[in-house]
């Protein structure tokens, strides 16, 4: 029955008969126009792909002739493109494809047609998918992986090559150009020649959407799948394994990208464990992989259990590598120091390695922003990110400046993201995670691009004329008004909401890891579980105040930042409050800016969080007539549990810190409605996250 | 250990050293100062209370001689007393313990000695204990039964015998006479020699303080017990039965107070088993009592699981019957026709029965209200039921007119509280829960005290000076300003607030089963269950709208009532806000008399009660200073859950209701925090409750 099933349930979806389940993404079918076009080959996989995008969702004029030029261009960098008169120009497939989407981007979203050069920030912008070959995907929240399968059947069915096209199709359509396709905390199984034959069959697929697969590899591969005694990266032996292994992949997957690596970090094995550094790690592989044209993007994410302060070590292990890594090597850093929290200071890492290729690597799945339940719009995250000034080489060293080339000589640039996706209907799990998705690929192609006018692009795309609503009745002023402006307008507050309900004025890491780091746990501390993974080493709660110090005289994380940045983070008198806590531990009655107290502040942060995801309720509320049943239902649910999960938060860090502060909370602040009590029984009995 | 520790912890109890645990309810020790006791005989118990009770309490000037004088006085009633410059007189002992009370009640709460009469209200003042023989207690939140034990132990320890001191004089100290030792769903056990021994035990700690032990009987005893084939009340071998029962019974407790029983109802075995009738039964157990003087409580707590409306079933049943009881029979109504709902309008046989002594039955255990968790001052509903107007002998006939003698000849007069006490330290389980214990006493002295004096009297009593606190070096202004007058405001609007989140507008019995009545059920109707016990039974919401039609079109309740108000509550113009869906099925869209639509005015009442129980959280927060940490933090706790408590009601009722309504929930209301789906799977598989 399965097989005789799927191809009509396909069908349906490729009529655009389905419903609105979110799996069409912000490509949504709608009505067409006759469009012609002339490309310059018919035999390239990748034109035959922009043309039949032309041509399924052509909306400008019946009858316009659209040309595709593929010609060089000192002026386009990379897969850029130019957009003229007579159509699209690029110097490459990817480019026109690009070039495509963009027209049809601008026609979707009612902007002019507009001439120009457009050109990506970053040469490579990558997907990471944390999933693992037995089809889990870790800190996933929308179902299995797409790619593997639970029962490890590597049988490739029709399916699966459905669901491969119709993610490279969104990726293309955003300009992602790669995919890492398993997790950095990698099976050394990937690379088995039973896997590769299925890690061919998806680059088959993703190759015509201009989308180059790479893989995680695990550093001791060559000791659990070669049989070698052991993975010393100086090692003959290793090295040839590793020789033959490249090429093993590359006869499989001729524009094969290269490889991610988690080494010595979290219990990963690396270099270090046969005496050698990082870049004699990364170099080994970088060398293997530079005669097919292959990349290692080397992640810094590494801290030991022992050292005081976790936020400095990515820093003090790399910066003395600055200039001895290989050019096909990329450090892959994440935006701040610690991971991937609703707020960090950028990495410092960023414009401090100048001598070395650095990318940026954002998490999009929201491990620590309310997973698929909670609506957190995360390109404001990542803009603050890259628009941090470093000064690093003087004022407007910005990270995305330090990290594409600008400022630095990079042989290569890439932007890296933690990807969301699953086999949920809408990919995503949660609706409104699609548009991250979505906006890590446009800040990818351009980091400039700001986050409101992201959120348009895609509300526009992914809600205008749902199905059951009295769209396109409905003039296009009336959406606009009601909900195209409110709705940009809750994705834009979205991020704040969840930093002042969780962790406001620069606290970190306070989080629960027995629900996954879903919700609040600032006591959490099992018996034996290293206190660098604990929340009390973040937050540093005591009678005599709050916050992690990492001024000059704590443990001067502040000196790792370029002035004038050291200087204004080490007072708290200057200090952001933003960051206030992340640098600064504070007495409970310090006086902040606004003149209240600290504690009165952080309690009326956390209050503020509350209010506003009641407010975003009211406003999904009264954009109902304008989202069709389906979408709006689920929404509409899934604020109410993230309403109810911004209560816990506020009451369960108020009450425990309560505890050490001993001072009430703001009568203006909402009562809890929680005791701590019951919300520390709710925190069952800590299993320790997993080990290696 | 245990038989060593105990007798030291009880010294500290009696020297006063007791931490603020709540244990001394509203007799907490305080300063005194020497008196004189001049007593008519040293050989009474009664007396002799009496006396010690005011040398352990004076407070007056020192070396006053009061003078305890026991006479004959026709302006006396019962265990009346009267005030005098001498100190006490009255015409039982029992009214000089009374009047010794009243005097250290009146010092204790600052109020002028007062001369004069104080005549009780009703005859008899009682609380029925639904205490089982294994000590379990029905709708019991305050631990195990003072009386009985787990295991079965009949042996009277010392420890048993100073609790049932100590509560026997809380008793004492408000006026209540008599204790119902067991569960109106009576085990026959109770009746053997083995627990009549131990009867025997609480009633000889009991007597001293002038309170008559009483016990609830199973119908079917004679058979159960007795090994008799029937239990028909006509049965001349029945009746031989209970006779040498009453027998053995009053030579153990010669001042035995009489039988209270649950007949044919909810499953229990009654006359009606043998074609006879409520009167024949209660009529039988009343002449077998005669004899030893006493009496027969017959509850009239009676409804059939296939009748259309659940209320008017004890009003048909009894008024066919009016005159038949003999005069030792008192039938005990329940305050409202169906069960002890936040809000139910009077039951309508108060003022029917005109030829039968009639006696209303209040709820002091919080079944409905919140358990010991929720914070639920009880005299306002209780107040609002005895001052209700039955119209049956004119305007002015009220509840409390028609029970007391006033309006009708009864030959003998009560008031039943089902109790809510057991071994919890503090009796009550919650503090504010002992208010209740104490109001009910109190109006059952005199059904005249408003809600807020006895309100006053008790957190005078119970919370001045508390331990740890800056009492009495506060000036009392600023305790009145700061603590009573706010509290005072809180207690008196706590039982409104409980309307509002969980029943409000009339709406009543909708409250779940799995949780033992404590949250919310609308939806609750498990398969098979008796429809009567569901609450989609009373809400009756459908599309077309919401509310029980117990109009002269409907069930024709209405008529139950005496004119003017079977028209007033007939006519939805004219029916109380506060009863309205009770007596009416309306459409959600009806007018109401705010001009708001009856789903929005439902909607803001339920966000009503929850932003009232955040107020008394912001209330209570500021009366910390005057009360001592061990009773503020167990409070701040309760309404924190009580908070968490009022939300899921609000969410749960309005999220089910909507379904129907298809309205959207007003702005102005704080948006749902839960959704419909969490709510129902919290609300786990209902078991059937507990079964004959």
């Amino acid at each position: 029955m399965k097989t005789l099933l799927l191809p009509i349930l396909f069908l349906g979806a490729t009529l655009g008969l389905r419903a609105e389940d979110g799996h069409r993404l912000w490509l949504r079918p709608h009505a067409t126009t006759p469009v012609t076009v002339v490309a310059p080959t018919t035999s390239s996989a990748l034109l035959a792909t922009a043309k039949r995008e032309l041509q399924q969702g052509w909306q400008g004029s019946a009858g316009t002739t659209v040309t595709l030029t593929l010609k060089k261009d000192k002026a386009i960098k990379y897969d850029g493109f130019r957009l003229n008169a007579q159509g699209v120009q690029a110097s490459t497939e990817r480019g026109i494809l690009y070039g495509v989407f963009e027209l049809l981007r601008r026609q979707q979203t009612g902007q002019a047609p507009a001439a120009g050069l457009s050109n990506p920030s970053y040469e490579h912008r990558l997907l990471n998918h944390w999933d693992n070959p037995d089809g889990s995907v870790e800190r996933g929240y929308a179902g299995p992986s797409i790619f593997w399968r639970k029962d490890s059947a590597l049988v490739v069915t029709s399916r699966d090559k459905t669901l491969w096209q119709e993610y490279a199709r969104a990726n293309a359509s955003i300009g992602i150009n790669g995919s890492v396709l398993n997790n950095v905390n990698a099976s050394p199984l990937i690379l088995s020649a039973e896997y590769l034959g299925r890690v061919k069959a998806i680059a088959d697929v993703l190759r015509p959407y201009g989308v180059k697969a790479y893989l995680s590899v695990k550093f001791s591969s060559p000791v659990l799948l070669g049989g070698l005694k052991t993975a010393d990266p100086l090692d003959p032996a290793v090295i040839k394994w590793w020789r033959g292994k490249a090429k093993e992949i590359y006869q499989q997957v001729p524009d094969f990208g290269g490889f991610l690596v988690k080494a010595s970090s979290e219990g990963q094995p690396g270099p270090q464990d046969y005496g050698r550094t990082h870049a004699d790690g990364a170099n080994m592989l970088a060398d293997v992989l530079k005669p097919h044209g292959g990349l290692v993007m080397w992640r810094a994410f590494v801290y030991s259990p022992s050292d005081k302060d976790r936020a400095k070590q990515a820093y003090n292990e790399f910066v003395p590598l600055d200039g001895k890594f290989r050019d096909n090597v990329i450090i892959q850093v994440k935006n701040g120091p610690v991971d991937f929290q609703p707020r960090e200071p950028f990495s410092p890492l960023f414009g401090a390695l100048k001598k070395t290729a650095v990318m940026p690597e954002f998490q999009i799945t929201q491990e620590y922003l309310g997973h698929a339940i909670d609506l957190a719009y995360l390109a404001p995250l990542w803009e603050e990110c890259l628009q941090s000034d470093t000064y690093q080489a003087g004022p407007g060293s910005t990270v995305a400046r330090c990290t594409d080339g600008s400022v630095y000589r990079q042989a290569h640039s890439a932007m890296a993201g933690v990807s969301n996706v699953g086999l949920d209907t809408n990919w995503t799990g949660h609706d409104f995670a699609q548009a991250n998705w979505y906006a890590f690929g446009r800040l990818a192609w351009n980091s400039n691009i700001k986050s409101a006018q992201i959120a348009e692009e895609w509300l526009k795309q992914t809600f205008q004329n749902a199905a059951g609503t009295n769209q396109p009745a409905t003039s296009a002023a009336d959406w606009n008004a009601k909900f195209l402006t409110p709705v940009t307008q809750l994705m834009l507050a979205s991020r704040e909401a969840i930093v002042d309900y969780s962790m406001p004025l620069g606290l970190h890491h306070i989080m629960s890891a027995t629900h996954g780091h879903y919700g609040p746990g600032p006591w959490w501390a099992p018996p034996g579980m290293r206190a660098d993974w604990t929340p009390p080493y973040y937050h540093q709660a005591a009678t005599n105040g709050v916050g992690f110090g990492r001024t000059k005289t704590g443990s001067d994380a502040v000196s790792q930042y370029h002035e004038p940045l050291a200087s204004q983070f080490n007072n708290p008198a200057t200090c952001p409050d933003a960051y206030l806590l992340w640098f600064h531990h504070l007495p409970w009655d310090f006086k902040m800016k606004s003149g209240r107290t600290l504690w009165d502040e952080l309690a009326l942060h956390y209050d503020h969080g509350v209010q506003q995801v009641r407010q975003f309720q009211r406003t999904w509320d009264q954009a109902q007539p304008y989202v069709d049943a389906e979408r709006f239902g689920v929404m509409q649910n899934k604020l109410r549990t993230q309403s109810g999960n911004a209560v816990v938060w506020k009451d369960a860090c108020l009450l425990y810190f309560q505890q050490f502060s001993r001072m009430p909370i703001p009568a203006a602040v909402e009562p809890p409605m929680h005791t701590l009590e019951a919300l520390i029984a709710n925190d069952t009995p800590p299993r320790p996250p997993r080990q290696p």
